[in-house]
C-alpha cells in the first residue's frame, strides 16, 4: 500500500501515561512525515501521511527533523458543568520541529492520553499563510465497522448509517444524505466527524477535531478500497484558510477505548481546548427549560405572526409556559417566532419583537416566578444580517433580563459553507460576544462542537443532529438513531435533542404533519435525559401533554449537571445504559435504551457508596408495547435499593427505563 | 549494534492475552532469527538473534520462513502443592516454520503470557542431531539493575551481587563465585540463572529456563559494553547434546512485570512445564521437618561414626527428633550421616546403615508417632556409584515406610559438570525413578529448578543457593541476601533453605567454627517460612533451642502449602512483605523481612474477606535491636484484625516479622 515504509529503529515513538497508547512518528525516504497509532499491541492506524501545504511552501514533503521536545503534563479541573465535577488531563506531548529544504518551518505536536491521541501543526514564524491543503491521514489497517454520516460542509441532519468501512459507497453517500444535500458532498466517499469505528478486535475508536478556531472544520475522505482516509477542508475556494503567523491548527483526535462506554467517557476532546477565558461564570446556569417550539412543529401554532391566527409567541401564551415551568422546577422557557422577520423569512430584525409579544411584562412576569425567558435568534443563513445587528441584539436581551438564546442557521449562506472558516469565525465570534453580555448560547445548525466550552463555558449546548423534529414531520428517526446519537454527535459535545416526547403518536395533535410520530416507547423518552448529554434539557413537549402525567416525576427530578458518569452497557446503534451522579444531591439517575431489539438489561447497583440506602424509582415500558404498539404505556415501580443489588429490567423494542435513585 | 535490521512491517508480532506484553519476530537479510519484546510499550529486549548450530547444519543464518501457525490456550489447573490452589495458563502460541537451503528445518514456539514470555527450538525429522552451539540472544535495550550470580557449570551458591549491567567486570564476576569456583567460569563476564533485573523506567524481568529435560542447563554470557547476551550450555566438551529427533529444547523464558512482587507471584516457569504425570499422588504431602542436619554444622555432631563419639545419627538421638516432631505438629525428620560411606567420603551404601542406627526400628517408632523419617543419600560426587544402587537404594526406603529423601552432590564430578546433559538427565532420572517407589525428593547441590515439580510433584524441593549452613561456618549470609532470594533462585521453583534458627549468635553451641553466626533477627527467621516458598520447611535449629521459647508457636502454626499468594511490597536486596492464605483452613499468614536498613512496613489487611474478624498475632523485633545487636529479642502481640485495617510494624536492620491471622 505504501512504497515508502520507515524502518522500524527509525520511529519515534511517544506513550501515554498508562503506556498502552502508542504513537510512532517518523519521517519517510521521500521526507514525508508519518505516524501510526496502536492501543494494546493492536494497530488502531497504519502508517498514514501528514502534513500542511501552503500557497508558497509545501510542507508534507522534503522535510529534515530538526528538533524534538518531550513534556508531561497533568492537571485536574473542575468544569463549570459537565459530565464531571472533576476532570484529569493528563498527557505526553512530542512536539517535532521539521523544516523544508527553503528552511520553511512545520512543527507537529503529538498529546497522548490514556484514552486517545491528538496532534496538531504549528507554524512559526510571522506574517500571513494560505493554508491550500491539509494532508491529515487515517489509514485504517483493518475493516473496521464505521458509524458514520456522509461528508458534507453544510450540514450536519443526516441518519447515521451503519456498515463495514469497505462498504461505503458513493451511492449510499448521496442516498444517506440529509435531503437536498447530496449535491453538496465535497467527495464521493466519505465521512463527516465524529466519525466512530470499531475494530475486528472489538477495540472503539472515534475521529474528531479538538479546539477549531479560525480554520475550516474538517471532514474525512475514504478509499473504501484501500481503507484509507484523508483530511478535506470546507471551503468554496482552493484557498481553505487564510492565518496570521504564528498559528496552530485544530488538534485531530482519535479517542481510543476498549469499551464503546470509553468513548462517551473520555474528556479528550475538551482536554485538548484552553482553559475557561470567563472570570466570572456565577451567571452560567445549566437548567430544563420548555418552550414555544415543539407546538410549531405539530402545527398547533406558527412561528409567523401574519396571516396566522395561532402565532405562538404571543404574551398570553408564553405566561401559560412561564407558569407550567415555574410549577415544575424547569428554569427556562424558549420562546421561538417572537420577533419580526418570520413572515417573509428575511431581514430578521432582533431587537423588533411582533407587537403581540411583549418582552418587558414577559421579563418581569418570568423573574417573579423565578424563570428565565430563553432568546432565539434565526438567521435564515442571512448571517451578514445578523453580524449587523449581534452587539444591539445582544445588548437588547441583557436590558431584560435574559441570559441564555438559541441561534439558528437554517438555508444556505452566500458564499460559504456552514463550516468554511468565515463561518467557524462567526460561531465562535457568537460565543465569545454573548459572554460579554453574559448570554449563554445554544447554536442550532452550528458547527460541530470541538470542545470550545471548556474555555467558553457559556457555550451551553447545540444541534448539528437530526432532531426531535424530524419526527413531527417526515420519515423520523428511527430507535436506531437515538442508540447511535451518543457514539457519534454526542462526543463531539452536549446535544440539544430536546427528548421528552409523551404523546409520541401525536394523538392530541390533529394538524401534525403526514407520517408524524416520534419512534420510541414514553419510557424511552424519559431515558434520553441521562442517555444524551446537556446541561441544557428541554420538555419539548405540550405542556398539556405532561399535565397529570405521573411520568412527568422523572423530568422534574431528573438533573442537568453531574458530578459522575458511568456507562454501564454499550454498543453502537444497539443500546446504551448510563448512570450519571447529581452535582448538588449526589443522587444517582439511570437511562437505558435499545434501538428496534427488545432485550433485557441488568443495573448492578455496585456504583453507590457502600452502607447507604436509596429510593429507587424504575420508570419501564409496559409488557407486550413496542415503539409501534402502544408506545405511551409504562409502569412505575418503588424499592430500595443499595451498592450489593442487581436488577434485571425488560425493555421492549425501541423502549428503555429511567431509574431515580435518590436519598 | 546490529549491522542488519528488519523493516517494522516485516516483524510478526504476537501478544500476551492482555495484550501487555509484545513479541516481534522476524527473519533479517541474512536469514538470521530475530525476536524483540516489549512490555506496555517499552522496549524489554532490543532486537536479538535466535537459533541452533547442529554438527550437520547451521540453523542460525540462512533460513527462510517456509510456515506459521498460531494458537491460543487457557486451562485452569489445581498443583498438588504450591504457592496457589489453582493456576491459570494463558497463553497465545506463535509457531514458526523455518527452513536452510539444505532443507534442514527449525521450529521456533513462542508462548507469550500476561506475565511474560517463552520460546523454545523444535527440530523435527528422526534419528539423532548433536547441538554444538545454542544462540539465544538476550539483548538489553538499557543499563539495567541487575541481581546476579556469575555463570558457573558446577554451582550455585555463591552471594548474589547488584549492580548495573555495565558495571559487571571478570574481576568482579570472580571475586564473587563461590569460593574455589572461580576457575570454572565459562566466560569472563556473565550469569547463571534465574537473572533477575529492573529497567531503568521500573520494570522487572528474569530470565530463566522452563521443562529441563535432556539437555544442558543454559549460563548467560554477558558483553558488558553492548549490554548484551548470549546462551552458554553447560558441557565440557565441544558437543552440547545429543538428542533423537523430533526433539524440543527447554524453553528460555522472560518473566515481566511493572512491581517486584510480580515476578514471585508468577506462575509463568510452572505453565511452561507439562500436565502432572502421576496418578496417584495421594502419598505426596507437604510438610514441617527437623532432623539431625545443623548438629553437624554447628560440630554437635557428625556425619561420620569412626572416630568420632557424637554420631548424629544413631537411634536415640532419631527418636528425640522424633518425639520433638510429633510434639510440635512436624511431619518429618531428616538424618543425615546414617549411612556407610561417610568415614571416607567414598563408596556411599544406601541399603546399608551404620550399625548404631536400626533403620527397622526408626522407621515403625515413627510410624507410631505420626511422623516419616526423611532419608539421605549423599553422593559425594560419585554419581555412577549412586546410580548403580538408585533402584535398590529407593526400593530400601520403600520398605522401610520411607516417602521423602534428599540427595546430596558435593565435591566434582567426573568428566561431568554439574550441570551438563548427563547430569541434567540423571537428575530428572532421579525424580521420576522416586516417583515409582512413591518417594517424594529434595534434591542438594542440584541442576536448578525449572518447574519440573509441575509434571513430577514428588520433587518438592532443592538448594542451588548460599543456604543456611554457610551460616554456622562462615562469613555467613548477609542480611541482603535473604531479601534477595525471593527474587532470584526463589523464582525458580521450591527453596529448602532450612530456616528458623532461633540461637542465632550459636551461643549454645560452643563449638561452632570460628565466624560461625546467623545475620538477622529471630523474627527475621520466622518470617522466612512465608517469604521463602518450599512445600517443606525445615525447623533447622536444635529443638533444644526452641523448647520454651514462646516464638516456637509461629513454626508450629504456619502451614507449608497455600490457596494463594500475595506479595504487598517488594524491591529486591532491600525488602519483602507476602501474605499467603492457608489451603487447609484459610488462615493467612504474613511474613516480612529488611536488608541491613531499618524502616518500617505497613500491613493492608484488605486481603482479608470482608465482614470476617480474624485474631492476628504479630511477632516482630524488639525495638533497638538488631542482627548485631540482641537479634534473638522480639515482642508478641495480639490483636483482633479485619478487611479494613492497616497497621505499621517498625522493623530492625537484618529484622523482619511473622504474622499468624487465625479465624
Amino acid at each position: 500500500m505504501f512504497s515508502v515504509y520507515c524502518r522500524s529503529n527509525d520511529y519515534l515513538q511517544i506513550v501515554s501515561p498508562d503506556r498502552k497508547v502508542a504513537v510512532n512518528f517518523c519521517l519517510n525516504k521521500k521526507g514525508e512525515p508519518m505516524y501510526r497509532v496502536s492501543y494494546l499491541n493492536h494497530e488502531i492506524l497504519a502508517p498514514s501521511r501528514m502534513g500542511l501545504d501552503l500557497s508558497d511552501a509545501f510542507l508534507t514533503k522534503g522535510l529534515k527533523l530538526t528538533g524534538e521536545e518531550r513534556t508531561t503534563f497533568k492537571e485536574k479541573w473542575n468544569p463549570v458543568w459537565g459530565q464531571y465535577a472533576e476532570i484529569v488531563n493528563h498527557y505526553n506531548e512530542l512536539t517535532l520541529s521539521l523544516e523544508n529544504k527553503a528552511n520553511r518551518k512545520l512543527q507537529i505536536i503529538f498529546r497522548v492520553f490514556n484514552d486517545g491521541i491528538g496532534f496538531r501543526y504549528m507554524l512559526p514564524g510571522n506574517g500571513e499563510a494560505v493554508v491550500i491543503d491539509e494532508n491529515s491521514e487515517f489509514n485504517m489497517p483493518t475493516d473496521n465497522e464505521v458509524y458514520w454520516s456522509a461528508a458534507c460542509f453544510e450540514n450536519d441532519e443526516s441518519l447515521y448509517q451503519v456498515c463495514k468501512l469497505s462498504k461505503v459507497t458513493e451511492a449510499l453517500c448521496r442516498k444517506s444524505a440529509t435531503p437536498g444535500y447530496a449535491r453538496f458532498s465535497p467527495c464521493k466517499t466519505g465521512f463527516n466527524t465524529p466519525l466512530t469505528m470499531k475494530t475486528p478486535d472489538g477495540i472503539y475508536l472515534s475521529i474528531h477535531e479538538a479546539a477549531l478556531w479560525n480554520y475550516p472544520g474538517m471532514s474525512l475522505e475514504l478509499n473504501p478500497k484501500e481503507l484509507t482516509m484523508k483530511s478535506l477542508l470546507a471551503s468554496k475556494s482552493k484557498e481553505k484558510a487564510l492565518v496570521n503567523l504564528p498559528f496552530s491548527t485544530p488538534w485531530r483526535t482519535i479517542c481510543i477505548g476498549n469499551r464503546a462506554g470509553a468513548l462517551i467517557e473520555s474528556s479528550l476532546i475538551l482536554n485538548l481546548n484552553e482553559p475557561c477565558k470567563l472570570t466570572d461564570v456565577s451567571w452560567i446556569k445549566p437548567m430544563k427549560y420548555d418552550g414555544i417550539w415543539w407546538a410549531m412543529h405539530v402545527k398547533e401554532s406558527t412561528w409567523e405572526l401574519e396571516r396566522s391566527n395561532i402565532h405562538g409567541a404571543n404574551t398570553e401564551n408564553v405566561k401559560r409556559y412561564i407558569d407550567f415551568a415555574a410549577q415544575n422546577g424547569l428554569g427556562g422557557v424558549l420562546v421561538e417566532g417572537w420577533n419580526k422577520g418570520w413572515d417573509g423569512w428575511k431581514n430578521f430584525r432582533y431587537t423588533e419583537p411582533y407587537p403581540d409579544f411583549d418582552m418587558k411584562e414577559l421579563s418581569q412576569y418570568a423573574a417573579s416566578k423565578g424563570v428565565q425567558i430563553m432568546g432565539h435568534h434565526e438567521t435564515g443563513g442571512d448571517v451578514q444580517n445578523y453580524i449587523n445587528q449581534m452587539d444591539s441584539a445582544y445588548a437588547y436581551y441583557q436590558q431584560n433580563g435574559i441570559h441564555s438564546f438559541k441561534t439558528g442557521y437554517v438555508g444556505f449562506i452566500n458564499k460559504h459553507f456552514h463550516y468554511d472558516q468565515w463561518m467557524v469565525n462567526h460561531y465562535n465570534e457568537t460565543v465569545t460576544k454573548a459572554a460579554k453580555y453574559k448570554l449563554m448560547v445554544n447554536i442550532h445548525e452550528p458547527i460541530k462542537p470541538t470542545g470550545l466550552c471548556r474555555t467558553y463555558p457559556n457555550l451551553m449546548s447545540g444541534e448539528g443532529m437530526r432532531g426531535q423534529e424530524y419526527n413531527a414531520w417526515s420519515d423520523g428517526n428511527p430507535p436506531t438513531q437515538s442508540a447511535l446519537l451518543p457514539f457519534i454527535r454526542n462526543l463531539a459535545g452536549p446535544m440539544d435533542y430536546t427528548p421528552g416526547i409523551f404523546d409520541t403518536q401525536l394523538k392530541n395533535s390533529p394538524n401534525r404533519p403526514e407520517n408524524g410520530g416520534v419512534h420510541s416507547t414514553l419510557a424511552n423518552q424519559l431515558a434520553l435525559y441521562v442517555v444524551f448529554y446537556s446541561p441544557i434539557q428541554m420538555a419539548a413537549d405540550l405542556p398539556g401533554n405532561y399535565e397529570g402525567n405521573e411520568a412527568f416525576q422523572f423530568i422534574r427530578d431528573v438533573p442537568v449537571d453531574w458530578a459522575d458518569t458511568r456507562v454501564l452497557e454499550a454498543e453502537p446503534g444497539e443500546y446504551v445504559m448510563i448512570a450519571r451522579r447529581d452535582k448538588k444531591s449526589n443522587n444517582w439517575f439511570v437511562g437505558a435504551i435499545t434501538n428496534e431489539q427488545e432485550r433485557n438489561m441488568t443495573v448492578d447497583f455496585s456504583f453507590l457508596p457502600e452502607g447507604e440506602e436509596y429510593n429507587l424509582t424504575i420508570y419501564r415500558d409496559k409488557p407486550g408495547t413496542s415503539w409501534q404498539n402502544n408506545p405511551t404505556r409504562y409502569e412505575i415501580e418503588k424499592r430500595v435499593v443499595s451498592h450489593s443489588n442487581k436488577i434485571t429490567i425488560d425493555i421492549v423494542p425501541g423502549g428503555g427505563f429511567a431509574l431515580s435513585i435518590m436519598k
